[in-house]
């Protein structure tokens, strides 16, 4: 774990009071747990926007009962095996199958396997999260 | 303009750097400037979120050649009336408009005003930003 | 699987060829696939703002070296195991976990559910990705 | 105005109807009108995600009683005339202006220009809005 460095920031009293209120709601016990929040998001985003290396999630929903959808679905997360860390399978109902794919990479390949996942007729929703920056990690 | 409040914030090493430079090359020149935005950005979320008053603009983009398609925007804006401070008329090219229209209001009416100028036909494009809470403004 | 519908589209020459490029370089094999794809992305932004039941998944970073964070985080998921379906976990690098949790329920606990677990000390991000409607999915 | 192409598409049942629904909401007349502002929001989604030529607003919210404000903000649209083609100026309360940018540009620049402006000491507020394509406009 990284040295702590401790610094002094100036707000607005009636704007701290929100910022208080509104953290004591999203269950923070201290304000440098969610300022460090704050940071960290931005840096993802900053990540996301340059290319650099991210970790994620692809979503996808789809009609296992369709012929051919699972090898399809099985034959284009080969393709991408360097982004894809591990993938999970849940049974949403009598049709519906949830898979959640765990990946690591640029964000144009993440987003492409994304892509390429949604376009196969009978995947019914695809979201692509990015988590975090995919090295260096603070 | 309301009084300042000093505390201490402690954050790790590493990732004080990456926000340093980060604030560094979106031109801030402190970090308490920096961290009262990303405040205000989530308070604003909030806002819309949860349904409280806010303030922002409607962009939409349309062709001033389609027939009646001016008077229909000015009938759908006076329709808001309450709803809209101001607009603004860009001509883009010569087929294309650009409006930017100055709100306020609950969220759920902003975006109403938003879907329904951007179902009109003829209109191209249509965002809704939302700037800031509507009041109590920090 | 559901009966199909056959109707007509009027869409203008220009931007229907802009739109076949588009769905060509993200895989689509035909503009019926990329239309329901379309559809049924506004259908989750409307079930994600209406408060209907939604599944998606919580990603979440951390240092697993961290005192009691694992403790923390999986009292955190039986809180919530109503909202839960399943978690996935992944060792980013020496120091760092991602897990995955999908999830199922009303945006209001799902998002909770999020925050709650981001508000850990020692989490270092958190992201909610809503996949899509979580019945009656189509 | 550029030819109409009518093609067929094929949707399941349900999903149709749920989308005859959800645009009925949002007071489309017709599917076709639908179709168009769903192709053209991905064209826009597009035209930043590749740095093409954008317009869209840049919205701010500041206290203009704080010193040298407007003099700043002045200064910085004048750094960024090429990418700025009109602001609109709306006094929101006794204390509080709410200003609207018009830009057509590169998404860096005009990303620029918002970072740049919301960096100021007593700039509240200030969201980037991409509405279009900034040429070819269909």
């Amino acid at each position: 774990m990284d040295e702590l460095v401790r610094f002094g920031v100036s707000i607005e009293k009636g704007l701290l009071a929100k910022f208080d209120a509104l953290i004591r709601r999203r269950n923070y016990t201290n304000r440098s747990e969610a300022f460090r929040d704050l940071i960290r998001e931005e840096l993802v985003k900053k990540a996301w926007d340059e290319g650099e290396s991210v970790v994620g999630a692809v979503t996808i929903v789809y009609d296992h009962h369709r012929r051919e959808l699972l090898n399809k679905i099985t034959d284009v997360q080969h393709d991408f095996q360097g982004t894809i860390i591990a993938a999970q399978h849940i049974h949403l109902d009598h049709n519906n199958c949830l898979e959640i794919i765990a990946v690591r990479g640029k964000p144009a390949d993440v987003q492409r396997l994304a892509d390429t996942l949604r376009a196969i007729r009978g995947v019914k929703h695809g979201t692509l999260s990015m988590t975090g920056a995919g090295k260096d990690v603070e």
